[in-house]
């Protein structure tokens, strides 16, 4: 059967070079456009099931490894671009020879792969072939001989191979890899992945009203999910257990080639990839040989097409139509499938995103409700209704040195307005709210994990339990044995790793850069301010007068899109310079190397993100000085004031400015508009070679198709992302109580459009268990930390909650905030200006000025110490700290009341996995009985079958159960 | 074998109660004294070792279950005092009827015990008997009953038992049980026990430099260590795994009687016990029985005698001499055998004791150089000389009214310079050092535990496993029972737990309960101010000049010591109420059970610890009013004020009575001192009975010893004293440096005193296993964090820090503190005093006053705002806030970074945990080769076999060691 299906498939590919070896040129042509359109446009594939099997049609394909063929120019040969195309020729004429030898080895594999049933020729046999790389001459045969080494080695671990050079894809070969069952079994048992048995148990709703209010409630959220298997089975769970070949009667093994699924053979797979070392000079796991270019590329398959036209389902399909969709939009995921397909690691991160996002509708409920309550209470606000009153006639000090004269108080009514959305009482309630929010947010997402460890079989799983986890990265290993080289010319010694001194001229870069960066950040920020100060004089000094009156918002609008753009700009730098620091660092692990890459692009990016805002709301118009004493900049700037009515309103547009436009740049345009565009690109294009394309695009293998996809590159930039966006909702949420809502409505796309990522443009990534998001956690509970305390600071010091209650509990006359604008404003008198420093049109407002007004609490020129900080200065400032410590530790008192108060285990779940674990007591007890019934009945039977023996003594064949019936027992000695 | 062994043994204690049946009325008398004795004396033990076995000398005794031997009188007879003789002794001649019968019943269970290595009768003959209970009449009957369905269901469990009803203490039984091989095999493999393989591997020590410098560390710490076995293998590690049945070729199994030690036989059989249910209306475990007195005591035993004469060596007597004695107080102690002999959570309370105690000995040091700063700067400090000398001549206000007079300032040198000793810049150095000590302490002791962890075996294994824990208390499942038969009378709905409305009135009582503590910790520090308050005043009247000068003197000290006493008295008090409330809740299992003791003593002990010191530390003078309109208590009673110099003093005299007294009193008198007191009573008692008691000391069983010693009963109460303790070490050390070494001194008798307990006067406890120190380390980080804020408030509020910062650096004209004193000192004109309130005796300095002085920072008398508070006291206010927010900040954030800096896990135990992982997958991958390599020979002597079958066809005596080859080699695919 396998003959034929071997016959049936070969003809094909081998015809095909001939049929078009005319046009081969033309071919190469297109192929180089091909591929870069392939790279574009990934969703559309083709249909390709045969491709998912070896030729047999009988062996799954679990994972693949592509090389660079050999041919003369050598190096990368994946990506080649149509300037190759000569070469290129030139390569495939020459690759008859090979190809021949190829198609020979491949069949002599298959062969040796079906062989592999019975058992495999003895070990000894490849072992002794050795790496003999350096005596060969040629790079590319050293790369070959590497890679028939290794390929030897993946046989002795028991796995079955397959190549295909012959693809339509040049340069490119494909190793295809099928683990066989005894493989999967014992990788199943050393990874002590926890398989379903065959008993089931049915989880019991709570009772009574409860599971009324339960059947309601999910019936009301019935269309809410997604049409997915998984659901119509959620009231019955198989029990667990690690598997265990000794074991093997407790699971449902009628189907071996379903018992594991796509995702635990390839990680499987992947597993045995990474701890196959091949010797030469130094260890060499598959890390290393992707390293050093012996391979190009190693992924495990996507289980099918998403395209209407095929008609098998998958769960890829499935996922595409009921996850990665943006009419589903107000769906649950599917979160178990995506699991199924991805792992638990990327599944996890859609949990916490959709947890995230529903956290947000309650967020940005409340959020809006306050912005509302602002809106409505704007006309009964007495500081600014004795701001705008006419009747009201403080004259207040000129904004500038010269150019700007005295001006009336109650020009600045719109802003004092506008401030009070932002300023008011309701603010201090929704930045305790959101404080508490983040802590329960937290626990829920504990929670969560919990249910989803234990729907996932993940409880008792630690992380560290895959050793592969701690394999050396290939870069690492390189530089050891780099190091291992130049120090053998000098002593014996072996080094078996980097120590300090290797590693610092590394460590110093790194420093020396982060700060750098830093710097750069800061330097940015001082820029804007000096374009901020320096247009604001240059326009005030214009003669238009329209020009002068829209000042300030010209200012401030071009200010913040500035600061946006040199944002979104130093964003991709920062990345790539992260990145860039921490593969100079040479980590020694995967996992180290994550948490390095993790912990510089977190502080970049926050730097980057929030120093400007910090600016605004800690600094800004604090640094001011006085009337007659001023704070120059540069000796002729003065530092920038905040208009009336505080900073608040500043940060305010600041914030929403910068949250919405990277919100919208960098997803829709960056994540929707460029795919977009790339596909009007390719439209356009694709009318020249529209046929022929459609006919190869049908005939590529499944492996071929998945190897045109980006490679998976991690969940470190969505997170971050997300974490980033975790920041504004939390940091200054006191200025800015929509940034909720911006959130939400952001999430609802990112997720879509994530999923949309990993169904359709990227290569399966290879499932990693994961019990938790890991450092994300922490990084999250930092920030919701470190929200409490900007909050704090924001409220007491940013806007004006303070010095009003402070005015209406112990100054204000009559208990009412009347007078309080008037109790701001320290008197001047403007004899009293430097010399140079006095307006140049003091009778500006009509009248001549003695006695100007400024924001600030000092003492008025006819006290005994005139302009001195006041007492009242003192007074508000010890409240607005006194503020801050009760606060912080009222809300942080919360906050872990909140954790402690909220059982990270649901209930529900602790009590099922108190039920499992009686369960499997009970089976594994009923089994004991069993057994010793077993050998009760032996002992019965032997004492019989003792006499009978005596009667005839040839009973070969019975003996064989007996004998299994013994060691069974004495095992269950 | 196992007959001759029972015939020797048998005839002592027959043959004695016959010898001694003429004087068996002095019997009664001695025993019930010797009772007394043994319980007050437990220490001395007799050579007894042949009661660690079974009648046969072969069987261990893992487990020991005590039951009350069925007499008229009925009731607790363990406890029988000397009252009860009479009762005794009938019982006694009545008992030889039953007596007989039980000899009868002991005979057969030894035969039936012996037996069980072959199997055991069918399970259907015992499981059929029920546990009739109601339908006889006697409740001892019913008991028995009980008692024999249980010990039916563990021998169906595989448990052997023998039934010892004719000891030397009347009135008990003993059920002595042994858990044979397959049963330790079986519950080992549920249980996931890790055990050693055979496999070991050396632990490489770090190259190089390192190496020497850690040889000669060691070197020099060799003395340090105690003598111990385990010290010298230290380099060389076992490879664990989970023990499995399957996997038996692992292990080194080739002395099966010690593959499991003490301590895991009895855990084994301890688990069994708990899962073990005997189904009487409801389920009953062992805790029900225990609970519902069916049982008097469960217990393991000791591994033997710790007396200088019994020659054979074992590890109770090992750690009796050396760890639970005085004269290794310096020495490290035997962590691995205490938990070898304890188990894992015992071992990890004295590993985290001794770290702490450790850890005390760089803090105390610290502290004592900052004590010493402190007397060596005394003599420079400013502030407290300008009081001091002579010259300066500032009258003070009366610190009473009426009686009190006017005082010179310079009176209060004394009390000023004793201030500086504990208010320097070096305190708040060392508040800033012992909060990052706190953190240092928490990490390095996450890191021990860790090396532990690996140590032990217990990585991997998950706290939850063991499914024991969740099982129900015997209370909770008496309770479900009374409510689900109320229930039945009404409907038939079957209740499984109790609801909240059924734990609402326990709920209610705890809430009101605790509510009242505290009220009455509030109401007697309010108290002992009033004693102060009324004390001072009237001492002050008094004519008698030297009474008046000791007034300040007296009074805090018989104030502090009322504290004491009273902190004394409720300390156990609120144990007491702590535990009667968490009995009154019912929790369901033992955890949560313990979790909520926790709770409720850690707040009521410490309010009651903390309360007085709060109130001296943050409340004391502040509420003091000024002169010319004081607060007053009661109308009459002004509060109270600080002595010059600020209220740290104060501080420090109360914590340093409250901690020495606690530790001294709580420490040396209950537990050292009361033990010899009991002591010396049992001398001179011995005397009367001396010789025949010894007999028969000498002649008591491993079992009967151990039952007059006292239950375990659980560590919280060392944890708690140690929180405690850890509390006045952390939470006010600003104000007492040498807190720690006092602490340390404490604990290093503390560590032995427990040691011995554990070794001598308690009962074995069941080895438990424990990843952690669980509930304890929150709240060693919850007290650390609280710390910081309260050493902020302490330093900024408490202290003159702060005030004499803002002075020099605000306020000085030369930028020193010379003027500091009159700074802080406010000016009050006599005439102002109201009326009735003004001194009687104006002239008591020698001249008319008319301004006096008082430390406040308000207006003079002659501003226009006289006696406002004035600007300086806002500055330095606002300074006092800014700084506790910055404290708090910046240590917080110092901790976090230490927290993140040093790594949770050594970095050679996770290389070894790594390389450990790596070992097991090649011993697998070996194994896995060797199977596959037998499959082969087996196919080829297969195929041989198959032509010999042919030639001869009797073979069935070679049948057997192939078919079992297959059986192998199957289950390996």
């Amino acid at each position: 059967m396998t003959e034929e299906a071997e016959v049936g498939v070969d003809p094909s590919p081998t015809s095909e070079p001939e049929q078009q070896a005319p046009h081969f040129l033309q071919d190469v042509i297109f192929h180089g456009k091909f591929k870069l359109l392939k790279a574009l446009t990934p969703e559309e594939n083709t249909h390709c099931q045969h491709g998912l099997y070896f030729e047999d049609g009988e062996r799954r394909v679990d994972y693949v490894l592509t090389y660079p063929l050999k041919k003369p120019s050598g190096g990368r040969s994946t990506r080649q671009s149509s300037h190759l195309l000569i070469e290129n020729a030139v390569a495939r004429s020459l690759r008859r020879g090979p190809h021949s030898r190829d198609e020979h080895h491949r069949k002599h594999q298959a062969q040796k792969a079906k062989d592999s049933l019975s058992p495999p020729s003895p070990p000894g046999a490849d072992v002794e072939l050795g790496c003999p790389g350096e005596t060969l001459g040629g790079q590319e045969d050293h790369k070959m001989f590497t890679r028939e080494k290794f390929e030897a080695k993946l046989r002795d671990m028991g796995l079955e191979l397959e190549k295909d050079e012959d693809t339509k894809i040049q340069g490119v070969g494909f190793v295809k890899i099928h683990a066989p069952w005894n493989v999967l079994c014992r990788e199943a048992e050393l990874m002590k992945l926890k398989m379903p048995t065959k008993k089931m148990f049915e989880i019991k709703e709570s009772s009574g009203v409860m599971e009324k209010i339960n059947t309601l409630v999910s019936k009301v959220l019935e269309p809410l999910h997604p049409h997915v298997e998984e659901r119509r089975h959620r009231h019955i769970k198989h029990l667990s257990h690690t598997f265990s070949r000794e074991k093997q009667h407790l699971f449902d093994l009628s189907d071996k080639d379903y018992f594991f699924d796509s995702k635990t053979r390839s990680s499987i797979v992947f597993e045995i990839l990474k701890r196959t070392k091949c010797k030469a000079k130094y260890n060499m796991g598959i890390t290393s040989l992707l390293g050093s270019g012996v391979y190009t590329a190693a992924y495990p398959l996507h289980d099918g097409d998403i395209n209407e036209e095929s008609a098998e389902p998958n769960d890829r399909k499935l996922l595409y139509e009921e996850w990665a969709n943006y009419s589903v939009f107000y769906k649950y995921q599917p979160i178990g499938l995506v699991r199924k397909y991805f792992g638990e690691k990327i599944g996890l991160y859609f949990a916490w995103l959709g947890l995230y996002t529903q956290m947000l509708i309650p967020a940005s409920l409340v959020g809006v409700i306050v912005f509302l309550y602002g809106c409505a209470t704007v006309d009964d606000n007495i500081p600014s209704m004795e701001i705008c009153h006419p009747k009201n006639n403080i004259t207040m000090c000129p904004l500038c040195d010269r150019v700007c004269s005295y001006w009336k108080l109650s020009t600045a009514c719109g802003t004092a307005r506008a401030s009070h959305l932002f300023d008011n009482p309701a603010t201090v309630f929704f930045s305790i709210f959101m404080a508490l929010w983040a802590a329960m947010f937290m626990e829920h997402w504990k929670r969560r994990q919990m249910r989803l460890n234990y729907e996932w079989d993940l409880t008792g799983f630690e992380d560290e339990e895959s050793p592969s986890q701690d394999h050396p990265r290939a870069e690492y290993e390189f530089r050891v044995m780099q190091k291992s080289l130049s120090k053998d010319q000098k002593l014996q010694h072996k080094t078996e790793k980097l120590s300090c001194r290797d590693r610092l001229p590394a460590y110093m870069t790194n420093i020396v850069m982060m700060l750098l960066m830093i710097g750069v950040t800061f330097a940015i920020v001082f820029g804007v301010i000096l374009y901020r100060i320096s247009t604001k004089a240059a326009l005030h000094m214009s003669s238009n007068p329209i020009t002068r009156n829209h000042v300030q918002l010209t200012v401030k609008t071009t200010a913040a899109i500035i600061n946006l753009v040199v944002i979104l700009i130093l964003d991709e730098v920062y990345g790539a310079v992260a990145r860039w620091l921490t593969v100079l660092e040479v980590p020694k692990t995967d996992k180290s190397f994550e948490e390095r890459l993790i912990f510089k692009t977190f502080i970049l990016k926050f730097v980057n993100a929030f120093s400007p805002i910090i600016y605004i709301a800690f600094f800004r118009g604090r640094l001011v000085g006085r009337p007659g004493s001023y704070l120059y900049v540069f000796e002729s700037y003065r530092m920038e004031e905040c208009a009336h009515g505080g900073c608040l309103m500043e940060l305010c547009i600041q914030l929403s400015i910068t949250m919405l436009g990277k919100q919208l740049i960098q997803n829709n345009l960056f994540e929707i508009g460029v795919p977009k565009l790339k596909k009007l690109i390719r439209y356009i294009q694709s009318k020249q070679v529209a046929f022929q394309e459609e006919e190869r695009q049908k005939k590529l293998q499944r492996y071929e198709t998945d190897h045109f996809l980006e490679p998976f590159a991690g969940l470190t930039p969505e997170y971050m992302e997300m974490i980033i966006q975790f920041g504004f909702v939390t940091l200054f949420v006191a200025s800015f109580p929509l940034a909720p809502l911006f959130a939400l409505l952001n999430n609802i796309i990112e997720i879509r459009l994530d999923a949309k990522k990993f169904v359709t443009e990227l290569r399966r990534p290879v499932a990693a268990r994961a019990k938790d998001i890991g450092i994300w956690y922490n990084i999250l509970r930092g920030v919701a930390k470190v929200a409490v305390i900007i909050n704090a600071f924001v409220i007491s010091f940013t806007s004006d909650f303070i010095p009003r209650m402070v005015y209406q509990y112990m100054y204000s006359p009559d208990g009412s905030m009347h007078g309080f604008v008037n109790h701001t404003l320290s008197y001047f008198n403007v004899s009293h200006f430097q010399e140079g420093k006095e307006t140049l049109d003091p009778l500006h407002l009509g009248y001549p000025v003695e006695i100007c007004r400024y924001k600030d609490y000092r003492e008025p020129p006819w006290s005994a110490t005139p302009y001195e900080i006041s007492k009242e200065f003192w007074a508000v400032l010890a409240v607005r700290l006194a503020f801050v410590i009760v606060f912080q530790n009222v809300v942080m008192l919360m906050s872990d009341i909140v954790d402690w108060l909220i059982p990270d285990i649901p209930k529900d779940i602790s009590l099922q996995i108190h039920k499992e674990k009686i369960l499997l007591i009970d089976l594994f007890m009923k089994e004991e009985q069993v057994k010793l019934q077993f050998r009760e009945n032996r002992l019965s039977t032997a004492a019989k079958e003792n006499c009978s023996k005596s009667n005839n003594n040839n009973n070969s064949t019975t003996a064989h159960p007996r004998s299994r019936l013994h060691t069974d027992s004495t095992k269950s000695l």
